[in-house]
């Protein structure tokens, strides 16, 4: 199968429950950014991010540069993004190197109702509106939600979200 | 001033930018469900979320509710909800207990271009389409937007966002 994005959003595996349920909007999310990476289709990407993983771009659009002031004083920041390929209608998933299928909640499957990846990774630069990081494992052109400090203690990476196929 | 919906809104502090640009919508969020909490204005909720804090109740609307198959084997979720009474044009903020201004992204306020927070809790009970958990700090009502398996490591209790005053 081609590695592209319509065969990634098409597949339903055994075990799999689909929700009928049209999707609502709810409220309103606006892009404030792009995240440029060196993968560019989901099955590229690695599993989970790494903190030891290549440097990842991330650029924010005016006018919410501005909003960047500070933000060089956190060694390591909490990335939320639009994972814009996965699927919104998946209650149930049997991830590709799980034995039995579990709930969307009990898994970090791109696939959700509201699919937002929250990742950690360290900042390791900031080129004007552009920050350097490592730990993100999404696909080149990712949509940017959010940046916020992020507080988790880092003795370790932990596993991150990723626009990847599950 | 009373410690009302429209008074957390409205105010702006000096030092503050605001930004001019209207919200796009460049996707659609749902709300899957509604955070239950003991905390009935922003004024009223804790500064940051806590581990030892009260039992609050995550109710998740059907279909979604098939979703939390397996919840129960993860003693730590992260939370992210619509912090529907937080401004969304501020690009610098003076937080309220800080002596500088910072950008919105150097910050863990809930003001922001897409006011989501990521809280870590700990997971306590289930019943039926209702989660138990511990370390939220947002305000009786708020729409939940994900529930995710937390992968950070848990030795200390960490800062979590919140949908109160900052």
């Amino acid at each position: 199968m081609p590695a592209s994005a319509e065969a990634f959003v098409a597949e339903v595996r055994p075990g799999e429950v689909v929700v009928e349920a049209p999707v609502r909007a709810d409220a309103a999310l606006q892009f404030i950014g792009r995240i440029h990476t060196p993968w560019k289709s989901p099955r590229e990407c690695p599993r989970r991010g790494d903190l030891g993983g290549p440097v990842c771009r991330v650029e924010i659009f005016p006018p919410w540069d501005q909003a960047l002031w500070g933000i060089e004083k956190h060694s390591h920041l909490q990335i939320l993004y639009w994972m814009h390929l996965a699927r919104r209608d998946l209650a149930v998933q049997s991830p590709r190197h799980a034995e039995t299928s579990s709930g969307t909640f009990a898994l970090r499957s791109p696939n959700r109702p509201n699919p937002i990846a929250a990742s950690l990774v360290e900042l390791v630069g900031v080129e004007g509106n552009t920050l350097l990081v490592r730990g993100l494992d999404c696909v080149d052109g990712t949509p940017l939600v959010d940046i916020k400090p992020e507080t988790c203690p880092h003795a370790t990476p932990r596993e991150a979200d990723g626009n990847s196929a599950s």
